[in-house]
């Protein structure tokens, strides 16, 4: 489950922010997907794929904006931009279940961030009028959308990107 | 120049959208380049980078959100994800003048869009305090920053990702 402002695992540090008011989103369509609770959406739908049991999702796109989709068919793969809006936001180093230790927020993907907005590269398997069929997205069945990009290898894929480099200056 | 309501190219389609208030960002920090105007910012910094020259800018965090950066020098990349607010929001479709002719905006990473927000994904240089030394963001100097994660090659580099694959179906 997301953590909300009534928990906190001891080494996590909250933060008092002000409003949220810089900016503001539309929400242009909805994600629907399989999973209904946060218990069963996959860790990591990549690897769920390449186990070959990746799920289906489909994103339903508003029919405001379906001309915006026009052209999109030329692409293998999309990105979703979607909201977590249950997550917490004010929680700016966490204690990851899985991890067991404090961990910076953008040190992690981790939907409880300042702006709780998740982001996944799919494969796009079908456009029929307003909705997607994807492969790639683990989040919970309703989940608002806020953008679909088209996915460019030449900018997106860096195949020698490492965690746990530890040659970055950090003073 | 991004475009604004006042212009619309011919082929061009803008939507009347209610107002954008399903949720609320607030800006987390700004990104510092060398391009003060539009046409000053490199179309694809990845191929600046490939030849040699790409720039490097910096991003500052501001100070409420400093912890948060805990053990992000662990990651080689991160993706910046940035608030492109004077792009018009109207526009589902879009004539880009490199193109000519109209193309859905869900199948361009064109800073207008419903929900302006750009991303990219950066070599992590330095991180000093609250300024993180980044190469490969491309945006206008003072652009606001919206978040900050980790790249992860096992979800987010699809190598054989292609663009102009016309096996999807699109009815």
């Amino acid at each position: 489950m997301n953590q909300t402002r009534a928990e906190s695992r001891p080494g996590e540090v909250r933060i008092d922010q002000p409003p949220a008011r810089d900016a503001q989103l539309r929400f242009i369509g909805r994600i629907r997907t399989p999973w209904t609770t946060r218990e069963q959406c996959p860790k990591s739908s990549r690897e769920a794929i390449e186990r070959g049991d990746g799920a289906i999702s489909t994103i339903e796109i508003d029919d405001l904006y379906v001309e915006g989709l026009k052209d999109l068919s030329n692409f293998s793969h999309v990105w979703a931009l979607y909201w977590m809006g249950e997550a917490a936001r004010d929680l700016v180093v966490q204690v990851p279940k899985l991890l067991g230790e404090p961990r910076g927020v953008f040190a992690l993907r981790s939907p409880a961030r300042p702006n709780p907005i998740a982001m996944a590269a799919a494969e796009l398997i079908a456009i029929e009028g307003r909705t997607l069929t994807v492969l790639g997205v683990d989040c919970l069945d309703g989940t608002p959308l806020i953008d679909i990009k088209p996915y460019f290898a030449s900018t997106d894929a860096i195949a020698h990107a490492s965690a746990a480099r530890r040659s970055v200056r950090q003073d």
